[in-house]
């Protein structure tokens, strides 16, 4: 029996502990954008590095401006020539759990639950991202118990602010730098297909997110008096906003689409292969009608095309009854979903640009950047990509298909931004797992594939 | 010398006391809109029903649903015949004085200071509308103290609600119309066109508001995972407001000009001779390009076109920093300003029918409306707009324009609608008196031009 063949059995024998593992953690509250949790964050951390440090990793706590990292290195089989070098990204923070009164149990007490599906664990963080990570810090695990080593030099980062936008990480990765050396970023934090289709995410769209607010008249005005006379802050606005997208779904702001290649056939064929309903997927939410760009297929539309959404609009009055005035102010969030060969700075120049040319020149108008990140493309044939989807494979019997995400991961970008390092997106989440939601909950199938595949993909580049 | 000379002589006389009862009546902090200030309301209708009882009316409280209602009567010379019966319209409640700490001097404390003007008082409900009223009553009080009564018979009818949007009026006029029988009724609740231009309003816009709530999908979704599939209630709503008003100020609702008659050029050319300068109109408010129908004149677009004004918009996340969620739900207050010709009903079918075609058949759409009232259009060659002409006139040594005005009084369309009786709008207000704000004003000259042009009318209409 090969080494990984060892180590498989031994996850079957160890199962219930690795769960038991993964629950723990699942009950220290380490809300990162609370800072009553700070305590219950340093909690979660030193967990994971106790973790680390039992399996012969060196394993530290670092400080940041916010909460700590947990950095830790194993070297592998110490020659290390030929087998590459991973780097397991993951976060030990989650998001508040709030509305409380809407979980069917308490947020913070995992308990294990029969599904249409089978078993699942319910509480906050299940999958996003304990879970997830557990997987990987448990076949690390079946690795050292069985083997008393690991095949391929590891270092592991886990962070304690994804949740809140990883404000501290940049810093840090560019301070650490010498200590982050790695071939490639192993990333669970994604989702598969479904649940007996194997995935992994080779695309993610990138992000450019902006405030807008518009000013008009000094004050509010009697819409009797001044209508016919003053110009409406919340019409300027609304006018321009609707400007942004032409009546086919197409993006107006000049230039935009300049570096955005086509998706190969290839790729389509793929995507059609997956058998995606998009009417069910509407369905599911009340919809019949897709958005979008017209004549663009249902995947193609989410994974490969940018979009541009208004996420909040407010001006003028909104409580209950009438009240007659013209608004002096208007404000609107607006962003972008980008594609590869979009450069974010140019999508924001182009926005600021467009949205002033459509109002008055006595408008005034300010502009604040929330967000502006690239788009992330895993080259499909790289040798990560074909190891996981071998694992894949072999673990579900069935080939894994490369999928994207339209939803953007900007540590991905960071870590390839700032270290050069592409990302390998290997996620079992499912996208009815209520991420960011009451009653998140991760299948205890997903969690016991997930946990086997990392052990297959580590056996596999470590040549074992 | 004839009785109307005697009574303005007298007005002369006597006018610190005239002056000082308008400033009693300023105490007394009658706020409709206010619950604890009920029995102020109640206090402020019974100072108003004493000064007339004072003078030979019957003069009662009556009650309402909501605050009560003064009304009083005198039979004028008795015989009656060939006199006109005056029905005085006022309402002694006034706007909340909020925000308190933008007065200079305490809102029910009326003083007297000096201003560019001339001496002014500075009070909540200066001149809305309890200064106006004063006006009316004062002339009223004249022509008693001065004859022993009144050369036309007058009713007077002070309510309490119009600054709450006259909840019980329609109500009480329908009761008490045996009552209320009258050629005219007199308002002065409008402006004149500046201090030293005297002005009757002939034309009042009407009103049209309704809010707009459109849903999308069944919950908020996350705009990377969604973003290019699902409808965004943001979106749908801006656009489909967006399309109600073309680029050149038209709104595109079928029909909407189908009952509106072009200014005739007589009327354009005497709004031309009152010298607008709407850039210097426009620069008071920090703007510089005017809103409305593109080459239609300023005044022709405040005072004789119809408009649509979003008065309000909200939908998705309006918080701190960013949330990239597409919104499932979206709403909008929406109001539209009518002229004569113009069919309330017609606009709000047609409003709803636009919005319905503008957004996909999956959209849930829901509308209130709040306000729907007719425009009004006194004929400008009535016996009463003339006669209030030549009172003007001979007040001020100067002709009486005939205005309009964009807002609208829906009293004056109840009196339409429920008597079928058509109201003459003598106001002497000025544009900058802060009706509604902080600092309520009257200029004392415009209170006396008031006082006597109202005495003046009384003695014309009366053959006096």
């Amino acid at each position: 029996m090969t080494a990984t063949g060892r180590v498989l059995a031994r996850i079957e024998t160890d199962f219930a502990a690795y769960q038991a593992r993964w629950m723990d953690w699942l009950r220290i509250p380490s809300i990162s954008a609370q800072p009553a949790h700070a305590a219950d964050c340093r909690t979660a951390a030193e967990f994971a590095r106790r973790d680390l440090a039992d399996l012969g990793f060196t394993a530290a706590i670092h400080e940041t401006a916010g909460q700590p990292v947990v950095l830790a290195h194993h070297p592998g089989p110490g020659d290390g020539r030929g087998v590459p070098r991973l780097l397991f990204y993951g976060h030990y923070d989650v998001q508040p759990p709030e509305p409380l009164e809407l979980w069917t149990s308490p947020p913070f007490e995992p308990v294990v639950v029969d599904g249409p599906r089978g078993k699942r664990v319910v509480a906050r963080g299940a999958v996003d991202d304990k879970g997830q990570a557990s997987m990987w810090l448990g076949a690390l695990r079946a690795w050292v118990e069985e083997t008393g080593g690991l095949p391929v030099p590891v270092t592991v980062l886990i962070e304690g602010e994804e949740e809140i936008g990883s404000p501290s990480l940049e810093a840090f990765l560019d301070a650490e730098r010498a200590r982050l050396g790695a071939d490639v970023v192993v990333v669970s934090d994604t989702s598969t297909w479904d649940i007996d289709t194997p995935a992994v995410t080779t695309r993610l769209r990138g992000l450019v997110y902006l405030e807008v607010r518009l000013r008009a008249a000094q004050r509010d005005l009697h819409s009797g008096l001044f209508g016919g006379a003053a110009q409406n802050a919340v019409n300027l606005l609304a006018r321009a906003l609707t400007a942004l997208v032409d009546a086919k779904g197409r993006v107006m702001l000049p230039g935009f689409y300049d570096g955005v290649a086509e998706t190969p056939a290839e790729q389509r064929a793929e995507w059609d292969r997956l058998g995606y309903d998009e009417a069910a997927f509407l369905g599911r939410i009340g919809l019949r009608h897709p958005a979008g760009e017209a004549g663009r297929g249902g995947l193609e539309r989410r994974w490969a095309r940018p979009t541009c959404d208004v996420n909040g609009i407010w001006g003028g009055y909104a409580g209950p009854g009438a009240k007659t005035v013209i608004a002096a102010e208007a404000g609107a969030k607006v962003s972008f979903r980008l594609v590869p060969g979009q450069e974010p700075d140019q999508v924001i120049a182009a926005f600021k640009q467009f949205i002033t040319a459509q109002v008055p020149d006595d408008a005034k108008l300010d502009f604040e950047v929330f967000s502006s990140a690239r788009a992330i493309e895993v080259p499909r044939d790289s040798r990560f990509v074909t190891a996981a989807q071998e694992a894949l494979a072999a673990e579900y019997g069935r080939p894994a298909a490369l999928i994207g995400s339209g939803g953007s991961i900007p540590v991905v970008e960071s870590f390839k931004r700032l270290l050069g390092l592409d990302s390998l997106l290997l996620g079992f989440g499912l996208d009815d797992d209520q991420t960011h939601s009451p009653n998140e909950k991760f299948e205890v199938r997903c969690f016991h594939h997930g946990l086997r595949t990392h052990a297959r993909l580590i056996g596999q580049l470590g040549g074992a």
